[in-house]
């Protein structure tokens, strides 16, 4: 089964890189678009198991490895491989 | 409304931050994750309107600027805000 992890800055911390899309965006021409936030996406291979606890055990891998708690979120999605 | 792209590498194409996440999480003692995959997660707020054209609109932005298109695939969502 997969894992799917979505990192996203918390609202209210600055985005940069966020930022330059908009300008990139609105230089190209693309006007109207605001509050742009990038984040990550991490997809991960995991052995088949227990859904609940593959959850549990991407969790902290998130709050120990994958995410910066202090200043990002993080949402997990287990799924089963089509 | 929100737009939501995922921009993620092409399957085949080598993924170093992937590999090094995987290698992190194994030298923390997780055991059995393999294909570790990083992408780009990117909300946009647009404007509300048809979500046919907003679709299109987002799509464009990712030809032009959002993805690298030779090694990386995109998928565009728009959602309502709540």
């Amino acid at each position: 089964m997969k894992a799917l992890v979505h990192i996203t800055l918390k609202p209210g911390v600055l985005d940069p890189q966020g930022k330059a899309i908009e300008n990139a965006l609105s230089h190209f021409g693309f006007e109207g678009v605001r509050d742009v936030r990038q984040g990550k996406y991490i997809e991960l291979d995991l052995p088949d198991g227990d859904h609940a606890d593959a959850e549990a055990a991407v969790k902290e891998m998130c709050e120990r490895l994958l995410a910066n708690t202090v200043i990002e979120n993080y949402r997990v999605e287990i799924v089963d491989q089509t």
